[in-house]
């Protein structure tokens, strides 16, 4: 697709938020290799460095920041820095969750806002940021990783489901604002396990279905997220769910 | 109904939180004229004078409390006191809202939260003070008042849209989980202009509907509350809308 | 409520197509209650005689119509005999449903028509035919009843989820036409088992759950129907779900 | 993709309910260049041989049937056609639409009827058939056009609304049901004008966007179908919209 290739040829930056081992780091590798430059962010850098490391050796740009979302100065100072010293970022990803379940007896105060200033409000701070540069260029991508309880609040979820609700609400309220100055917003509804080291320590037999295909390969959410990047602009997706085959929903 | 007519014969209480000259009073007359104690709050209860006096004055019971329902120490205060010097909580409304629309580009932070907290933040803590109550009664009524960005996002509303969307994921995920203990949660998504202060002087031309019934009259919003709270346990409402006639939708 | 008793007064019918043994008849006889003249259809006009007997013994008006929903020219015969013998038509509620669960891979098309056609086609008709009557007046309710179905489409629910998508489809369209014109248009999603013959003898272990209020009573479901009738209109809602208190969902 | 690569190498069928000008044409094309058979249908086979040439022009291969999808007979024969005489159906792509507004007043049964056995019945009978095959073989794909109007029911839409809104139940009820038996099922929800004969020339203003790429580009909708097709099983998409970044919504 010509318009992805020159995309590329422009070189400019795909900032990544909460680039985790799994699926956010997966993001990041994605976008590197579509030819942006990928800036990764989580809220210990050290953790970033053998992703950097692993783009790099594959031939892309990478580049690693600590950054705590939910600060509005650091999130502020994260998009200036990347615009001035890098590249205009084409491309933001937001991909913290916070899925820690709780009846709603026992819920804490903190906790409930913990919850949502992780999932929800970095997304609010970083996706302002970065449409505010869009806007200006007339042209960008964002994309919020959304899950199940942004659809519905389940039992002993209300403090998941109130962030990932609000933090879709956010993503439809920005696609209908910014679409029409040509930014494409996207909400990505994973549903089903991740193959990551957390399926796959606290729950083994969850984890066994991966040899089925039975949980989301990182790398597989990963090119549906440069798939949305890549759409031309009169065929823009605002949502797609993805879960395993097997899934029960 | 005779179950109708045992609950006011208890005399418990009925607390609403955001007791306001619209719908919010409408609300605690309606239970005080259904034979509760209407337990209202506003952060001034200077305001609630009016009001307290009006429900006395018509044969009711009523009492008027100065809280901030996103202070969590107030919250646990407030119903500590109401179950110690007045009755049990049958029924509590949480009737904030903080509809302040902006476009993303400008949203602050510090509004962002705001709204949030305002619109949701209260009424977890609210909700989650009375369950512990009720859920030790086996019974009660938690109502919680939407709107029509809880249910979509739209432009320039990321704020308010995701304050009521974490506001209706609340509800539910409250409703699942309590139901099964005879909470009835339920939520109703007020989808129009209401006859108050604001509207009338704010927005002339809507307000004339009035005349064709074309706002919401806050006694019938009320009535709806008093309608979910005397529902029979085997058939229960979780959701319900409001909205005028001749309302576009 | 004045607005009640004058309807009440005008003795005006209303029409319930589908009146069965549970639902269908408990709703008629809540009309008469209300003042209104019931007029009962179901395709065998036999079954009817115990609930018209019931409701003229307990002071009420009613009729009963041997008709088929599905036939275009009985409906219009049936709405033409009504207007012209016995009232105008107040209300009229569609309640007929045909969840009969099928493998997608073994469901035959004169099945899968069936059931479009009696939960869905028939409503089209009877609304359609009502509607016109009471555009003319300036006047009138419609209500549908309404399934989980019509939300979700589950396995092996194709047929009777796609009936009821479709006529939940019609009850928005038509609500959204006929709303301002003063025709008040509901849907009522039923979620739950009813106290019919059909769960006693076919699911009785469920049945049992009677003793706990555990499944839908009849003259509930009606109570809720008579209410959206009498909503003023300023304040009308047009879906409202009903089910037991220890329901999942 | 070597799993897609792998699936063109078989060279199975992939069989387009409704191979239209547009976006059903488009659809056909994009399988034939994906290394599949096409096997194109519409009512009118004569219509159908500039896009089966068109194909094998370029390279591909492509069979044109005469077929009305709501004829159970015929449905059956196509099937048992393609399987006998070309090839295991791989893909089966249903876009058959009948977008025809009315009033609800106007509205007649034979219409009522024949929109819903177009956009609705024909998907269910081609659905069923297809399904039966892919089941045997364990794996397939299924997937449908859908509309805006399968979301909502707008007001003079009661019969397209309802269609569209039962072939979602279809897709729905499908997926949850087939996809644990590796057949994946997704719906598209288009959301815009398409670049037609007929939009140019019903609605100019409309069409004049197509500069602006305003109006969605059939080629660029069938990529859509191809990606869902090829999407690994660990991470199937059941629904997807797709809109012109200037489309409000």
């Amino acid at each position: 697709m010509s318009d992805q290739i020159e995309k590329a040829a422009q070189k400019g930056a795909a900032l990544v938020i909460g680039a985790g081992d799994a699926t956010g780091g997966a993001i990041a590798k994605r976008f590197a290799k579509g030819g942006l430059i990928a800036c990764a962010t989580r809220r210990n850098s050290d953790k970033l460095k053998p992703l950097i490391d692993e783009i790099v050796a594959d031939g892309g740009q990478a580049y690693g920041f600590a950054s705590d979302a939910r600060k509005e100065e650091e999130v502020i100072a994260l998009v200036e820095q990347i615009e001035r010293d890098i590249a205009p970022i084409e491309v933001m990803v937001f991909n913290i969750g916070a899925n820690v379940p709780c009846s709603i007896l026992d819920e804490t105060a903190r906790k409930y806002f913990k919850i949502w200033e992780m999932a929800c409000l970095g997304g609010f701070l970083v996706g302002r940021e970065v449409a505010k540069r869009m806007v200006a260029r007339g042209r960008g991508t964002i994309l919020f990783t959304g899950a199940t309880a942004g659809m519905r609040g389940s039992a002993n979820f209300a403090a998941f489901a109130g962030a990932k609700h609000a933090l879709r609400a956010l993503a439809q309220s920005m696609a209908r604002e910014l679409g029409p100055r040509n930014i494409h917003v996207a909400h990505v509804v994973v549903d089903g396990a991740i193959d990551t080291e957390f399926i796959r320590e606290n729950f083994p037999e969850r984890y066994a279905l991966k040899e089925q295909d039975g949980i989301l390969n990182p790398e597989h959410i990963a090119e549906n997220y440069w798939y949305l990047h890549t759409q031309p602009k009169d065929a823009w997706t605002h949502e797609l769910d993805l879960r395993p085959w097997m899934e029960r929903w």
